[in-house]
């Protein structure tokens, strides 16, 4: 994974924008994701630690130990659980595809937003897998970008989030991989594999939701590809232009705005 | 609505399909529609029945009104009812835009799968406020099928569902109509607008849903328009073929299958 280029990007834009996400949608991600008093609980690719406050909150009797292989954003995720008064994290420099552990050694298994931007998410969740104990469960969350959409629908729009996909395609990442978890898990040899969909549907009614995911969220992550989008040559500037406009239609009122995760559960056989 | 055209024919095929997309969904589009004791409820262009059983069994003490402007379709809807066994449903033959009833009389609003088929779903909102009574709640359940994907990802089968989509609109109807149902709502004067995605998610541990959604309701609904798609030079027939077979091969192991239904529910000021 070290050579691995990565789409969002490591701008204080993009810290901000994970920050957002993380706030407006860690109840629908986490809601049933706790670790009971004891459980020794791996969570593979940390990055800035968005997700770490929310699993180190949710299971604050659960030892977790989360490791991600830039040393910069470890150290982000150091101090936001830190700064959040969490003493339950253990981080740890370490390359998924080369766990510095024991087999077996872990109770549970936490993957978010991370097979995403692998070319090989199912010998990721291979490596990954061989420090699992048999009967220990893994949870793997994702988005999947070919479910958005919105209202008023927008051909330009559409196409903006293509052009995501395809820039992600180009760093060897899928983003439709949500959609995937299940195929995935099951090929890895987990059994059990449970997949249920978490959709995000945001409208007039749910304003914390247009702030959090539809503009802050979603949209900032589209606009984060205009360059390389451009540069490819896959839009023009003032096509690109027009279907931000779009999509920030659909996020005034009287628009709506749907995108899906997916979360995979399974155990280890 | 007497002079619209209607995208899924009036075959056996699709009396059939029509009969297994009712039995698959019931639990997920009707889950939370039930009606108490003496409420008076108009169930607005019911077709064959399909949802009608459902509303009958679930409101066992509901006065259920159930009209359709095609006398051939209330007649199957009738019949179903009785064999059923549910006595608490009455038809009528009606035109939703010219419905034979006072205004105010109803205390409830049922709109299943009829919105779609409009080319002015606005309008029809409006025609049926008119017999609802000041407080009383209205319902309305659309797909849509901008909403649908699947892996393995095939840009055929999206070509093929597109067919539908521009053969709908073709008709004057809107098959991207879910995503509009809270600002449809909204517009036609109803407070307290909710609406909710109830997302059908497939793979191969949910078989009952691989042939009563996958292959049964929407891969047969996409076909039922293979003709006027190849009609209307949307695509070649071999292109339709390839999308059909892509299609099916996400309805076989391994494959998931993803779409969305959304409810609404209001009420009169």
């Amino acid at each position: 994974m070290s050579d691995t280029r990565y789409v969002h990007g490591y701008s204080a834009r993009e810290a901000e924008r994970l920050r957002a996400q993380a706030n407006s949608l860690s109840a629908l991600l986490h809601d049933e994701v706790r670790y009971a008093r004891g459980r020794r609980v791996l969570e593979v690719a940390c990055g800035t630690g968005a997700q770490t406050v929310f699993l180190a909150a949710n299971s604050p009797q659960a030892e977790i130990v989360s490791v991600d292989v830039s040393p910069a954003s470890l150290e982000q995720a150091r101090k936001k659980v830190a700064a959040a008064g969490y003493r339950n994290v253990e981080f740890r420099i370490a390359d998924l595809f080369d766990l510095p552990f024991d087999d077996a050694g872990f109770d549970d298994l936490f993957v978010c937003f991370v097979l995403e931007h692998l070319a090989e998410p199912e010998r990721a969740l291979a490596a990954v897998r061989r420090v699992l104990r048999p009967g220990g469960s893994v949870t793997v969350i994702e988005g999947d970008h070919g479910s958005w959409y919105c209202h008023p629908q927008s051909e330009a729009a559409t196409r903006t989030v293509q052009c995501l996909i395809e820039v992600q395609a180009r760093l060897g990442g899928d983003s439709l991989i949500g959609r995937r978890i299940y195929p995935l898990l099951a090929a890895a040899g987990f059994a059990d594999v449970n997949v249920i969909p978490r959709m995000v549907y945001v409208d007039d009614s749910r304003p914390d939701l247009v702030e959090g995911f539809s503009k802050n969220t979603f949209i900032a992550m589209v606009e984060g590809v205009r360059e390389p989008a451009i540069a490819l040559g896959l839009m023009t500037a003032s096509d690109w232009d027009k279907g931000i406009a779009e999509m920030h239609r659909a996020a005034e009122p009287g628009g709506t705005f749907c995108y899906t995760f997916f979360r995979g559960t399974a155990t280890k056989p």
